[in-house]
């Protein structure tokens, strides 16, 4: 510690009770963080430093960013260092022609959200710990969120990384370029890493322009494939302009709805399926009452059944909290579990099908929660159970992991592996998957001292 | 060679003439190919079982997609295997409701695009060679072309792969899927890998919907600082309306604008710079005359000098053939060579006033052309020499790459390196990051049979 002591500075090293008061996570459980020495190093050059001196002497490091991750991969043992990059907060440049934020690890995703807001641009990716979560953890996580239909996920938004690997060793790929072709592109590797292969020190980040106004609408339909009929309708008539498609199952939106107390709620329970769909007007020109029209159209040729179209902004925030505000969901839920799953779109409602049989079937599942991001084809299981137990809680990773074998989905969409989700990474990774990652990971952390035991 | 007859089957193997009858690039020069023997595997198991007899034995393998590739990189030095990828031209499944494409490496990115149409979507990657480039080769290329601005590079649209590693072990990735954060996301590292890493034998590509309407413009401009103002305030207005954004340098318009043969130039010849640019009008609502509005607003501004907005679509096809008629360019140059670098957009403008100076004081220099994708930062220049040498060669060469090293600046933005380019990648990759390349190529082709020579 005398060494790291002098790299860092006495400031940016924290042992003893000043470690115990942190945490391993931040979301929901505020377990308590065990660890040999927290260190918040501040340049790129003392966690190259630090990183040296792990190398050579064998200590373990779990890096440390907003600590919102909710699969277990900020968790240590005891025995590491655990580096926070929360010192690392600059916003380096905002440059407004060549739309790029260079920024370090440390900066908390809403900030850089406000400052890039302040000059006419965007940053797109977005989801609910904004407030906490850092750049670094976003990329390490290949974060997706809100807007991934039209924005796509955080690899998109990457333009240059730099990277300090297990030895110390400082990849500078710090380019702000959209296009870049020289070479293995190698900031790729580790964009959705979970720490595992370097530390994230400073990004280069793709901006947006601003989007503009937006339609949103409820609309209720009969099933799963009149679901699909309608999406692929949608998309032929609108193109890009379709910008979000979520879809929730008949009780789910009930219970959702509670939200609103009772007051306006956008249509009528019952149905057997809901789509809350918003298109873009970005585009200049777009006709206010499209959207009216498309709907009536489909309602028309009996492919929706009701449709809501939002009539003012505030209505189209309600709109939207009924699909965004989880914590209402979860609050009704006990011993909750939370499933961030992938899968070939048209094979959604047969998935669900299955899965809803599986859960009816388990005398410890209480109730539970279905909807997603349909057009992204990720959705959102949240099991409530009766009681907790090792036991019950495995069984019902299995009722939903396991169909996805079939199907070619993934147990994660977003949400990442790290710890919780190792055990089930070969229902949808293979042997020799697994193996490459681990021989990857053997090429750029011979000692595995970087974030030991997470996803492989 | 009895061994891979065995297991390609004879039809599979070519060998002495048949060998020297086929070609190292297609592209303008011709070179005979030089090799052990050529195979064309029909299946993922032909290759897999082809690798493990060359990993055994030490020999060599190029893999040869389409051959379109400008860098070298599917040249041979007479001692190699060329595995051909020409027999698996099959597209396995076209699934219209999850918007996939499930293909073999060796189907043509015409035909895919062709059959893609005729279920109602798109495949957006297309670029000049697309009636000979292959899936597998675009995909190995990590290739660009001429809707990047608007729908990204390759790497955006490849869902899943399968590859062969160098010892023959099959990684099967052939998911559906938009979103998976299941660990690490192995298929980045082929994209882009130009056949050093591994053998792409199947691909899931993800289709778009169509695309609708256009409306196409040439702008002409009195500076680079003006362009910067013009693209910006059209972002602005336009957000991702505006769909491409080509910068033309005044003598590189003149010339283009000789492909026309006299009828119907656009704008006059003179102005410092031109832009065509494109607004895409697939939203269902937009103006038809808003371009035209809004290039008025400009002209009253005094932002752009002159514009003419295309009014019917053979107009458009011919604002478009002007930029896109690189052969009519070319033949216009003798012992030509091709750039085709990137850097950040404000700078663009800088580099260009910079190499401009370097060309005209080179006596070698006969003229040169200079245009790009301005929105995407990528310039091509095209340089026409008085007469051919491997020093004129280098010091071109130089004077266009060593000023981007202060740049930021990539020596590729699309083509790759191959073996042409590959003296110059320290111009825009660190000793690291080449140290990390070749610590990555020695981790999944430990004996270095995988394209030997490209790239690192
Ligand atoms: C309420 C809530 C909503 C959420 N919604 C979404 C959502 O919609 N979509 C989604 O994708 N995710 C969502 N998440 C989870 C998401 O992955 C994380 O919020 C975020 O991306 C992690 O950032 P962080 O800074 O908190 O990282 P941490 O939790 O601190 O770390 C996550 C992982 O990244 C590593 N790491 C962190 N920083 C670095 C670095 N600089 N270099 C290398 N490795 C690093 C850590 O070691 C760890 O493995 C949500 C979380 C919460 C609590
Ligand atoms: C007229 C013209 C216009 C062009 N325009 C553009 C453009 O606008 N944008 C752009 O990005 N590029 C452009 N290119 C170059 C572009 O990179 C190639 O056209 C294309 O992507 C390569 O595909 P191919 O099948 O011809 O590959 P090849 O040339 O056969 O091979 C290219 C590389 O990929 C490797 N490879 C091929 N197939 C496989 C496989 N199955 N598995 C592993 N490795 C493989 C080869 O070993 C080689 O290293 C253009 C080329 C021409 C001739």
């Amino acid at each position: 510690m005398v060494r790291i002591a002098e790299i860092v500075g006495a400031d940016n090293l924290l042992v003893g009770d000043a470690v115990s008061e942190r945490f391993v996570h931040i979301w929901k459980t505020h377990i308590p963080l065990a660890a040999v020495a927290v260190v918040t190093p501040t340049s790129v050059e003392q966690v190259s430093a630090v990183m040296r001196y792990c190398h050579q002497t064998g200590l373990s490091v779990v890096v440390h960013g907003g600590l919102t991750n909710m699969v277990g991969s900020t968790e240590t043992s005891g025995i590491e260092l655990v580096i926070s990059m929360e010192k690392m907060n600059r916003i380096l440049e905002l440059d407004v022609n060549s739309k790029t934020a260079f920024v370090e690890a440390g900066v908390i995703l809403e900030h850089l959200q406000e400052e890039v807001k302040k000059v006419g641009l965007m940053f797109p990716v977005t989801f609910g710990a904004k407030g906490s979560a850092q750049v670094g953890g976003m990329i390490a996580t290949n974060a997706g969120g809100l807007r991934v239909f039209r924005y796509g996920m955080t690899r998109q938004w990457v333009l240059g990384l730099e990277v300090v690997m297990s030895d110390g060793t400082v990849i500078s790929g710090l380019k702000k370029l959209v296009k870049d072709n020289s070479g293995l592109d190698l900031k790729q590797l580790f964009i959705g890493s979970e720490g595992v292969l370097g530390i994230i020190t400073r990004a280069v980040l793709r901006l947006s322009p601003a989007s503009g106004g937006r339609h949103t609408a409820f609309v209720a339909l009969e099933d799963f494939g009149q679901v699909l009929v309608f999406l692929r309708s949608m998309e032929l008539t609108l193109g890009g302009a379709l910008t979000a498609f979520e879809l929730i199952w008949k009780d789910t939106y009930q219970r959702m709805c509670g939200v609103l107390k009772g007051g306006g709620i956008p249509l009528a329970f019952g149905y057997p399926l809901y789509v809350l769909l918003e298109i873009s007007t970005s585009t200049g020109g777009t006709s206010p009452n499209l959207l009216e029209q498309l709907l009536e159209k489909y309602l028309e040729e009996g492919i929706v059944l009701d449709a809501a179209v939002a009539s003012s902004e505030s209505e189209q925030n309600r709109f939207w909290r009924i699909r965004e505000d989880v914590d209402h969901l979860v609050s009704q839920c006990t011993f909750d579990q939370h499933f961030d799953v992938s899968l070939p779109i048209a094979d959604i409602g047969d998935y669900v099908d299955g899965i809803r049989r599986n859960l009816d079937a388990e005398p410890g599942v209480d109730t539970y929660f279905v909807y997603g991001h349909m057009a992204d084809g990720n959705i959102h299981v949240v099991v409530s159970k009766k009681y907790d137990s090792v036991d019950l809680i495995e069984r019902v990773n299995n009722l939903i992991y396991s169909p996805l074998t079939n199907y070619g989905g993934s147990i994660s969409a977003e949400h990442g592996i790290g710890t919780h989700k190792k055990a089930y990474l070969p229902y949808c990774r293979s042997k020799e998957e697994l193996d490459l990652m681990r021989r990857l990971k053997g090429a750029l952390d011979p000692k595995g001292i970087l974030n030991p035991g997470k996803i492989i």
